[in-house]
């Protein structure tokens, strides 16, 4: 039996996706350790110094719901993987190391908000983490290597760019921070009601339904 | 295929759950990391410090037993649930967004149990998981959207006023607060017990029952 | 539809592992986290330090073990689960709110090993988890509730009393820490060859095995 | 009904599955948890700080890969598994302990990168997680105890070997720490290549596919 179809038997769509919702979900509940008081202070001045967390409470919820798009993209992504191989695999382990980052670069935004760097960090952690996701729909896709070979071409370039447009942003981000780190914070919100609301990109999935 | 299409297939009740259980798993170990003793003690004054952390160690196992309630309330609600869509599936990320918060207004409650900002922090968190998850269940049930349409409306209105009584006595419990911060740790903890036993509303249920 | 047949239909036996398998699981990773160095060390004294931390590693492979005893445990009385019920799962959800504290108590039996406090606090977070174990079985077996009827009644008491070896054994070692905590540790360590090994009743059971 | 049957259909190959890929996805997670900034900087050395935390970085990304390797070593040996046993789930539990101790050694290599200690506790652990996935493979496959009587012997020594690479090369970083930790962190690198990348092994197993 060769290793591809030990790949195959072993680590099957279902056993990555089991691995992925887990870290996901861990990711998503390590975020909230970013948010920390500091260790003694008195009861009065607990109010002000919560009020000081928000730009952390604002970064720990922008985040969960960055990690809430990328999950549903990923999922939506392997809706038409039917098969898996060796490189596929590492694919998507490099997906989740940009996912496992997100923490990190979260607590960093939070506590510098506006600074520069911090942008940066957290623009260059949702780009890597996007264009991983680009590489995995790539790698699947191109010459239908994991997919169904009747997938509507259609689909796959409208899939590919709707994944483009998040590293695309989050770059324009980082470029912008060196004029004024609000419009890169400004873009990054842009993302969210930008996916999470049907786009025309959706209408035209839509449009084209037969189902 | 339309981009409904996808979202169910791709995220189905099942997938939900999966990511739902993880976060609740992770939610509640993360929740003991709130618990840490000063860096260097004497060790003849371990039992002092480890009583000192009393509310912490309350605040713990209330917010590990509400977490198995919310968790409950969520798997009752998702029994009856027959579809996703889009929005259902944003509504469910709000929702563990919230439960995700759990651990930092848990442990601002177990570091300052009578302070006002401590008890309003952790009643708004209770409310808010509250307010989510009857979200969940309007979106659902509302014009039959994603349950049978044959679903008992008495079922539904009587689910409906069980998950209202959290919020309703979470805020209630924050507008105490306003008086005296013990009369809102007396209502959150009431919480405990209304929801374990079978409560009237559970005894209507089971005289309902036809199984 | 009766409430009970909504936890039966919501909350089967499946739901319940996934939830205890996801906090064993964190539970596990958790621990190491009580293992950390000195903010600023110079590189020269790091051996020094990190042999300092050898109480802390041993409670960390202690408890990972008592863990894993505790994980086949719960899993071996599943196993004989046929139904679930309101009560069974919070009995269920107690038993876990003991797994969750074991990184606490383990973190603090490292940092002060020989410390009677350390010692009965590590003890009696055993001792609970043991008897929340006990009353799993002790709720599903007595009447045969959520038992099939025919289960052997000496399958029954043999398991009753592995179960509560755990328990006596922490017990005794809380007593003990009065005298000698190096006596309790004894005994706390012999729960491992005990539960590891196959053991006299083990051997029964295989006795009694007719498959 | 013995205590193996217990064993076997308590806790099958799905449920030790289960809590593996919980613990990795928990532990890949929890790896970032070891970076983190000095408390209170100036906002314009912020990008000095994040600079000085690209060994912690490179650590935490060098983890990531390592377990993605071991994950998937371990799953790609459990496709032959066919049945499993009490020593068996304990050899497997014993490796999850090795695996539940990276965060710290990646802490601490990330912390003092040149360190021979800690290039020592790192190289230990890799080798200490190498050894106990081939005790999981030597007590599965020898005397055919838990695969299929038919598993082709070739496959069983060239998987066994390539088990060993692992802790072999480990250990010689371990030695060549002595000398030169540059050599030993060398070393430790090419750990990746040669497992993502199909090697001459696997061409082998290619070669010997009927498949």
């Amino acid at each position: 039996m060769g290793i591809s179809a030990i790949v195959q038997a072993g680590l099957t769509k279902t056993r990555i996706e089991a691995l992925t919702d887990g870290i996901f979900a861990t990711v998503m509940t390590v975020l909230v350790l970013g948010l920390s008081l500091p260790p003694t202070i008195p009861s009065e001045q607990l109010e002000g110094e919560i009020l000081k967390l928000s730009p952390h409470i604002l970064a720990y919820a922008f985040s969960f719901v960055v990690l809430g798009i990328y999950w549903i993209g990923h999922h939506n992504q392997f809706h038409y993987v039917k098969r898996t191989d060796r490189v596929f695999l590492w694919v998507n382990i490099f997906f989740l190391l940009t996912i496992g980052f997100v923490p990190f670069s979260t607590s960093v935004l939070g506590e510098y908000p506006f600074s520069p760097t911090a942008v940066r960090v957290y623009g260059a952690n949702l780009a890597a983490t996007g264009l991983a996701l680009y590489a995995v729909w790539w790698y699947a896709t191109s010459q239908h290597r994991l997919v169904e070979k009747d997938l509507d071409p259609h689909i796959m370039s409208l899939a590919t760019r709707r994944t483009l447009i998040g590293p695309a942003v989050s770059l324009a981000g980082i470029g912008f921070s060196y004029l004024d780190t609000r419009i890169s914070l400004v873009l990054y919100l842009l993302l969210i009601p930008f996916f999470i609301r049907p786009s025309h990109i959706d209408i035209h999935f839509r449009g084209g339904s037969h189902d």
